[in-house]
């Protein structure tokens, strides 16, 4: 089967030198932003050749769109616009119901289907990319009702090819799960970040003293601003219902600072702890 | 040289055990708050030994305070009470300035060194201590002019012998540091797992959904609340001013939310990224 991946980064990469090590794709059709960075996913093997955007989806059976959610109003209805009943579209982006509502009407809508493979680094482009990145992950496939039924098995059987858990959800519950999940560590971690840079001026100290504890809590603030803007305003109205209840817990934690509750501290840590029961 | 380790927990029996490993100690006296766990760390071969508070100090050279910082105001005078000329008292704890205070004027402060071994996981008791916790991490010792020249020499001795990088700070410095640094990252953390605690009450999809970056993020929210509500508290004026700092970026982060804001977004992203160049 010959695959286009369109956006060769983290995640497009990824799932291209996978696809192709599993033997799933014959060939996988790199198309990029740049020549730069498709001549350095041509030489890194995550794609067999580069091309342009129209010419990649006609010559595929499976089109895989991996590119920031803010180049989806441009992109998605072009690629959509090209195909047959014959190929298939997914996309891999963090959150789904405002761009597949604008999508809801469109002809080829029934060959789509959107796709999250939750799995990533803190790296992009296409260096980041690394074969086994999904293993034993999971991935939510949403709303697949609105998609043909040999599309949504395409796409199965390609997931499971690389050993991912799949998941259904509509896409409304996919976006708020994400808020609550994966968007606010973002948030909480680039938050971090930045308020250590602001108040530690002597950057020789933050190196000497952070320890492993910090250097894990603040590793999701390497993200890209490229791919996170975006998917922060796609899902913003459940991305500021867990930013309030962040807000909440934090004030929560400034008085009982303020009224030197040892107590209540100690209590609201032991609810933390909870998270044991989930995260082993 | 004999070696008490007051609180064979995570740091002490981890120091226990290295400090037998590397031939630095001849012996170590274990003294713990339950019978179970100073049995556990016998079984574990932490110590070599069990006893009461008032042998183990007697029979040591070495004297290593390693308990939940709220137990300092009843141990610590009791141990300088007791020590000689010969010997030596540290501490491990998280916050420095409070506590100096107290023992200021005490006859044997100059046998005592304040130290802060920067290293620890977030698991807690003698099961938790491991080999090899400190190689290459960052220990700060504090206000070492308040103390004997022979004391911080051994301490100095003892710290390097586990390959550690020793910094030198007044405990006031220290403070301000370990609160923008480690302080704050587990206050993130707690306020983070509190966060999805108590929105996401479907504790299937946190567990299918959560991926390595959630983990990452939350991974300090496991640790100890009878280590960690007196650390906040005795360094509260240091976490609340840093605190502050983290609400007031958060704040920031829901108003271009609010606002669709997404330039503004991607700059607060990419001021986030520079922590790239502190933490590789």
């Amino acid at each position: 089967m010959n695959i286009a991946v369109i956006g060769v980064g983290l995640i497009g990469g990824s799932l291209a030198i996978s696809l192709k090590e599993n033997g799933f794709a014959d060939k996988i059709i790199g198309v990029g932003r740049t020549e730069k960075s498709m001549d350095k996913a041509l030489a890194l093997g995550l794609i067999d050749e580069k091309t342009d955007l129209n010419t990649a989806v006609d010559q595929s059976d499976l089109v895989i769109l991996a590119v920031p959610m803010s180049a989806y109003d441009k992109l998605l209805p072009e690629i959509l616009d090209q195909v047959n009943d014959k190929q298939v579209v997914i996309e891999v982006g963090s959150t789904k119901a405002a761009f597949l509502k604008k999508i809801a009407t469109h002809k080829n809508r029934h060959r789509f289907v959107a796709t999250h493979p939750m799995a990533g680094t803190e790296y992009s482009g296409p260096e980041a990319a690394i074969d086994g990145l999904f293993d034993e992950k999971c991935c939510v496939l949403c709303d697949t009702e609105e998609s043909d039924a040999d599309a949504v098995a395409l796409v199965e059987r390609m997931y499971k090819s690389l050993n991912m858990k799949l998941v259904y959800l509509n896409s409304e519950a996919h976006d708020t799960h994400a808020a609550y999940v994966s968007h606010i560590s973002h948030i909480s971690s680039f938050a971090l970040a930045l308020t250590v840079l602001e108040k530690e001026k002597e950057e020789d100290r933050i190196f000497e003293l952070a320890s492993g504890g910090f250097a894990s809590t603040v590793r999701l603030a390497k993200s890209s601003p490229a791919m996170w803007a975006p998917i922060f305003m796609e899902n913003r109205y459940n991305v500021l219902d867990v930013l309030y209840e962040m807000i909440f817990q934090l004030k929560k934690m400034k008085q009982m600072l303020i009224d030197h509750d040892e107590d209540g501290f100690y209590e609201l840590i032991e609810k933390a702890n909870e998270i044991k029961k989930i995260i082993k």
